[in-house]
């Protein structure tokens, strides 16, 4: 049992035909409206917008990367600066990560490859070791060795001071077979545990504490899991490790994963963001997402739209138009004629072409606040339509063909 | 005689001791109080900031390049999407150069260096011709072969649409001999009748045009300039060409044009962005300046600082600190503790100094809004020093070892 004395999660309506629900969840620094969206300013920063720049875009909640900033500039530096919400102008809810994901993302290409089930061709070389005691890796900042183990996990992101915190858990691939997903899935159990300890011993109120279900794609192994770390006394749950190979198996993945897991906290999905795996974790009782989709597919000219925007075609059914395409040269149109946000209401998809074409920064800075104002809109429109019973109908304005 | 109707400048008041006057200069797109700083927005966009965050540093007034936009995307493509102001998402004072600046610039290293006479070595090599037609000169883009004479100056800025357009001139270098200078000199007063022609056969009342001033170094040449550039229906001036080797030259310079210029008209000084420059420019009776220094000085890690913070020792004169230096890694402070911008009111030197180290582009985001807010914020003190003629006073707030 702990005691989270500055947080709390209310459920405020539960969707009669789903798992969906809406709820509100309490930190030391303010609430948040769920189901919601959590943006990833990894190095501290999101790239492209300033802290005012994303409270302007409605956001509630952002996270940061604990691998990243254990590394550069050090959680010592951090706490010595204050912690990480003065350090980075941020005075909203703010989660953090284990730095497990990244470690292991070093070995197997990347981690998102692995969550969402690409293979990896032959060529992967691991880059950390994984002992009982922790994982060994080399920092990608100037080369030395780091342990990080569930203890110093939970030191350093107390010394960043987020609002939440994350187990330290090993991110199981996808390509290991289901021998290997049981033991890792146990360690990470035991990590887990040793990870409450720690959190405990230390234990001021300021954070509150995630563990992470693991089991791969595996039901039986998903359930031992989610049974498991459903019976700590964490504030929530993440779902973490492989999803699958493809949309229809990451969908079964969350859903006899939240099968389990008890109904009364918070579940965060790690690192999924497609529209339409938002609208199907949400029916499946996820309160929480996060993802780089949003700002990084900005930077390579990804601008999100919904279903006003026309297709280019019978087959088009992406979720965003690509700006530096040649079409979009004289077209003066804003990104998306029923987005209201600053960069919508202010220049045309004509100049933001140009800008991208002239490679000028802003380009990068105007697409990231509408794919951050689009999200955040996306999660507003998701939560009225579960309070109103029309998720369904919803779902038509945000996926083109449904 | 051309009428300007949309365009105004008032003097609103005279400093007694020097030629600094306090001026509204009024254009179809708001007005701006003098004397001002312009900021650069080259290809249509500040490089970090968006038009709103130029806003919410005071920004009055900026411009952009007629030499960039000519080639990328083009004069043409801006005027079918409402002109410059719509497509950039700016609606106050725009002022646009002739090109002729640029042109320049790619047969000479850089103009900049030539402006404040930064001796060349023996590699320079011409990627220009001039005529008595125009200039020809190929495309930094794609190559083609461009040629800009009077006459295209005035219809591409015509096409661009800002609210001040500049006369073609050549932007005559600085290691050049007297007779060369001279030559030249006589071309560009020759190209500034051919503009005001080519601007009267199409003026509308939107734009009003700006002469430059030449004559390089040489005081008779600056005063046969002046003179005949002061004689013509200009609505203002530009002091352009050579400045000068040095400061002292520099200052020379601009007091020799400005002992012979008409004094109701605004006065522009080219290329100048420098905090003593300024003082020195405002005491001559110059109205606006224009300069890349304080964003892309942001660019480098580099801060505008006003005396507020200390020089590291006695022989440190510089305008600003360098973020990138190790001494900021764990300093807590603002960039500048007398600074209430959203930069230095929300976080510290050493999150920049982080931000700089991690290359995230934020750094230069909030290095660049604070050196706008800076510079604005200086001509805001220089105005209120004018009227209450405390100019000696001011300038120790902002020169180190004044």
């Amino acid at each position: 049992m702990i005691d989270y004395p500055n947080h709390r999660f209310d459920i405020t309506f539960r969707d009669p035909q789903s798992r969906a629900r809406l709820g509100t969840l309490h930190t030391p620094h303010g609430s948040l409206q769920t189901p919601a969206f959590i943006f990833c300013a990894t190095k501290a920063a999101i790239k492209g917008l300033s802290p005012a720049q994303m409270r302007a875009a409605n956001t509630q909640i952002i996270l940061s990367n604990t691998y990243h900033l254990m590394l550069q500039p050090g959680s010592e530096l951090v706490a010595k600066m204050g912690g990480l919400h003065k350090f980075m102008g941020w005075d909203g809810p703010l989660l953090t990560d284990s730095g497990g994901f990244q470690i292991f993302s070093l070995g197997h290409g990347s981690v998102a490859s692995e969550v969402k089930g690409r293979r990896m061709s032959g060529r992967e070389k691991k880059l950390y070791t994984i002992t009982e005691e922790g994982a060994q890796f080399r920092s990608y900042v100037d080369g030395r060795l780091h342990t990080l183990t569930p203890e110093r996990a939970m030191k350093v992101q107390r010394e960043l001071g987020p609002d939440i915190a994350l187990v330290l858990d090993e991110c199981t691939p996808f390509h290991v077979d289901k021998d290997y997903t049981r033991r890792s899935m146990h360690l990470s159990h035991r990590w887990a545990l040793r990870s409450i300890s720690a959190f405990q011993a230390h234990h001021t109120g300021a954070q509150a504490l995630y563990g992470i279900i693991q089991g791969g794609v595996y039901p039986d192994l998903r359930k031992e899991s989610a049974s498991f770390v459903g019976g700590q006394p964490f504030f929530g749950h993440a779902v973490g490790g492989s999803l699958g190979a493809d949309k229809e198996q990451m969908y079964d993945v969350v859903a006899m994963t939240m099968e389990q897991l008890p109904q009364d906290k918070p579940v965060h999905l790690l690192g999924i963001g497609g529209i339409r795996d938002i609208f199907n974790g949400v029916r499946e009782g996820i309160d929480t997402f996060d993802c780089v989709h949003p700002t990084r597919l900005a930077r390579h000219g990804g601008a999100l739209v919904t279903t006003a925007v026309p297709p280019r075609d019978d087959k088009d059914t992406r979720e965003h138009i690509n700006l530096n395409n040649a079409a979009y040269r004289d077209d003066p149109s804003p990104i998306d004629p029923s987005c209201r946000c600053d960069t919508c209401t202010t220049v045309s998809r004509a100049f933001i072409h140009h800008l991208l074409k002239a490679k000028e920064i802003q380009a990068h800075q105007l697409i990231t606040f509408h794919n951050v104002f689009h999200m955040n809109r996306l999660l507003e429109a998701v939560r009225a339509a579960i309070a109103t019973g029309t998720l369904k109908e919803e779902e038509k304005n945000w996926i083109r063909g449904s």
